[in-house]
């Protein structure tokens, strides 16, 4: 009976995350209520409660899990020979991760207004962890002789914000393959930082 | 009598019109009502009527009024006699004009998805000229033998993204004045789109 009903809590999760997910994106977290997020699930508002002490607690968790799937996804990567690899790879990852996640990236930017000042912070440092992997890459490549950037700090939030602009215009199945976009974004941050 | 009544609507409209402006940006569209714009500006929500039919056509204005005045300080500028002194212009125009307007930046990407189809389909045909406006500009580089971009639709894209980074980040009285940034970004423009 226990197990029976872990098991249900365990397709509850994720249904609720996709649900308010979806919610959050459409409709924007401070119009999108408790009761809402449970009708699209299909249960009762109080089997939220269940899983997530409030809005607040969902809001973060999707945004900490987003960062945190991000970070776990890039060290997973092959480690390359030089900065020039690792920029190029970095590059690649970037926009191949965030295309299949178009409501969290777009969340992660909108909403960070309507986390409390914690939570905020929180995940602020998972995004700084993020972007110090680039800016050693910027900085080894520097060092290296490879790359050129007059500051290191802004020249990682330059090629994120570039490469995050994909997001809002890039369709499938328009006139680009994903490849020939990646192709097309790499020739650009590679000669932006270029020596 | 009716000249009173005319300034008086003179004076309300940009009240009205901030007022929205800066709740939509803290709240978003969807969770800010039309008495809660009225109880910031101080009067009856019916007397927003008077100025705005509803809350759809206060967020286009709000939207439309952005771009109409970008393209306007944008045509007004200098003209230049290469596409490098134009891109140049362009780089430092862009920052400086949108670092004086953080909420309608964040409205502008945010707010997209609650605009009717033809009120979207207007405000994207003021992006696009704004955008064929930069687009030009490496074209004829490229045809002068300055730029070599494989693209110059998604090079116009990316140049724009990357500035756009800009408003997410600086803080006035910060590490950085805003001529360093300045220099830094059209440093990594320069170099992007270098033949």
């Amino acid at each position: 009976m226990a197990r029976t009903q872990g098991s249900h809590s365990d397709i509850t999760g994720p249904r609720i995350r996709e649900a308010a997910l979806g919610l959050f994106a459409r409709h924007g977290y401070a119009a999108v209520s408790m009761r809402q997020i449970a009708g699209e699930v299909g249960v009762q508002a109080g089997a939220l409660y269940n899983y997530t002490p409030d809005k607040q607690s969902l809001l973060f968790r999707l945004m900490q899990d987003h960062m945190q799937e991000l970070l776990a996804a890039y060290e997973e990567l092959e480690p390359q020979a030089d900065a020039l690899g690792a920029l190029r790879q970095f590059v690649g990852f970037h926009i191949r991760f965030h295309m299949q996640r178009p409501d969290e990236v777009f969340i992660a930017y909108m909403e960070l207004r309507n986390l409390t000042p914690e939570n905020f912070a929180e995940i602020e440092k998972l995004r700084r962890r993020y972007e110090d992997a680039l800016q050693s890459i910027l900085l080894a490549g520097q060092k290296d002789g490879l790359f050129s950037v007059q500051d290191a700090k802004i020249a990682t939030l330059a090629v994120i914000a570039m490469l995050n602009g994909v997001m809002t215009w890039y369709r499938a199945g328009g006139r680009l393959s994903l490849d020939e976009v990646e192709q097309i974004y790499w020739d650009m941050v590679r000669k932006a930082v270029a020596a």
